[in-house]
């Protein structure tokens, strides 16, 4: 938001609503899944919260109690807040970042509000709260303050030398090395090679993702190797595995497919049942 | 290498070798596609190439004189080497670059050879040189120093906090997500729209890449909406559009399906024959 500098400092939720920081003024969750969320609000008003600085796991809306603060309902990952916050992280749009003084974490401000700058989407999930209900929570990670999405610059120009959005980054390790080695390059998903000039492109996938709040292992047993675009649709949820290692696609809960294992790849269903834990309902 | 930190000075290519750091004594690149290429010397034995410090354009090995420094042949994409450079930037391997005392940058040491640290293989593309003949070409990203890929760890035990490789990113921008709205997120190359929980999932491509050394535009008549898959294979030349727009398999030649267009998005020509020459020969 022009003139509204990271560190600005609001004495009521309205006056940041007046400033066009955070434009509700009641909901935690700005804007829809038309055109993605572009802010929230962290102050303390979910338990399963957590609020690690430039890590947040934040907990979508609906379902809770604002006079205990305690989930009374499962959440619904089609509520209009919900939605906007898996578009701004499908399409890499950062999230403004506002905390309020009630927030129980060391980053709350003593009084009021406070913009804390632009984050990113890195990853959301749903999993069985700590009230017994199913919520919807994401991790949003810090961009580097000043790195705002810069205008599209004139037709024909140079393209900008600054860095847009980060929307989605693949590694590489020894262990995803291991994996995609055990496996030829071949998707476990859809058994096709990716082949390009040069030679064979596949992904290796964490099933139980690495960090917080999954904190899963970087071993091959937490690892499968995927195409790109089965990537995607693993991590998004779109399919998961079961415990016989079928392949379930989420929406329809039909078995679309055997994932493919060769010996020399173990796969532990822990980490398997993690992940299924996180989309099947 | 243990022992050996950035910065560290070899008078002698000879030193280096037997420090480890580049183990042939004569070629500019070390390794194959057998696990990749390990370390390269950047030293101006090559008329195109580019030394830009933290980003290097770099000539495959091949059809050199060495007298001369000029090239006298085409370069072959399956040498060895250059085999080597390509399977690094699959597999997001890091590689260790030496500068000699010979190159004609300002980053050039005064004498000798020295190691500069770890870059990844972020692009590769073939063009005619300036000396007419085709030549493979590579772009080098400095990773930041003591990012070194850490050793795997003990299975089962947490996951490393230190960063690994990064791979491949893909970006978002406001040019590109209007390129993705125009077509609804269908892959432009298979027509099919990749349906994630929460909404579609798409990816802008750059026909004629941003920044060194394709310098191509960042506005949406450079832009396709593609799936993953399709991501990969565009950007490594496994297929390529001609000038009608029809999608060519690089290898066999074959007309293998029609880019699909919408009228409220035009594609520039220019940015088709650029791409289409850094891939058809």
């Amino acid at each position: 938001v022009p003139g509204v500098p990271v560190g600005s400092h609001f004495p009521l939720r309205r006056d940041a609503a007046e400033a066009g920081v955070h434009k509700p003024y009641m909901q935690g969750i700005s804007g829809s899944r038309v055109g993605g969320s572009d802010s929230i609000v962290v102050s303390g008003g979910y338990v399963d919260d957590e609020d690690h600085g430039d890590v947040i796991i934040y907990t979508g809306h609906g379902g809770n109690d604002s006079a205990t603060r305690r989930q009374i309902a499962d959440q619904d990952i089609a509520a209009s807040g919900n939605a906007g916050l898996i578009i701004s992280q499908l399409e890499g749009l950062p999230v403004r970042v506002i905390r309020g003084a009630n927030g129980d974490s060391s980053y709350a401000p003593t009084t009021g509000f406070r913009y804390d700058g632009l984050y990113r989407v890195a990853d959301h999930w749903s999993k069985i709260g700590q009230d017994g209900f199913r919520i919807i929570q994401y991790r949003l990670e810090k961009l580097p303050d000043g790195d705002e999405p810069i205008a599209s610059p004139v037709p024909g120009g140079p393209a900008p030398t600054r860095p847009v959005t980060v929307q989605r980054r693949i590694r590489s390790s020894a262990v995803i090395d291991r994996v995609k080695r055990a496996h030829r390059h071949r998707c476990q998903i859809c058994h096709d090679v990716l082949e390009v000039e040069g030679g064979l492109y596949a992904e290796g996938a964490h099933i139980r993702g690495l960090g917080r709040p999954h904190e899963g292992p970087d071993v091959p047993s937490n690892v499968l190797c995927l195409c790109p675009n089965d990537h995607v649709r693993f991590d998004y949820g779109a399919i998961h595995l079961n415990n016989d290692l079928l392949i379930i696609d989420t929406k329809s809960g039909n078995h679309v497919g055997d994932l493919r294992t060769v010996g020399s790849h173990l796969i532990d269903l822990i980490h398997v049942t993690y992940h299924l834990n996180l989309w099947a309902s």
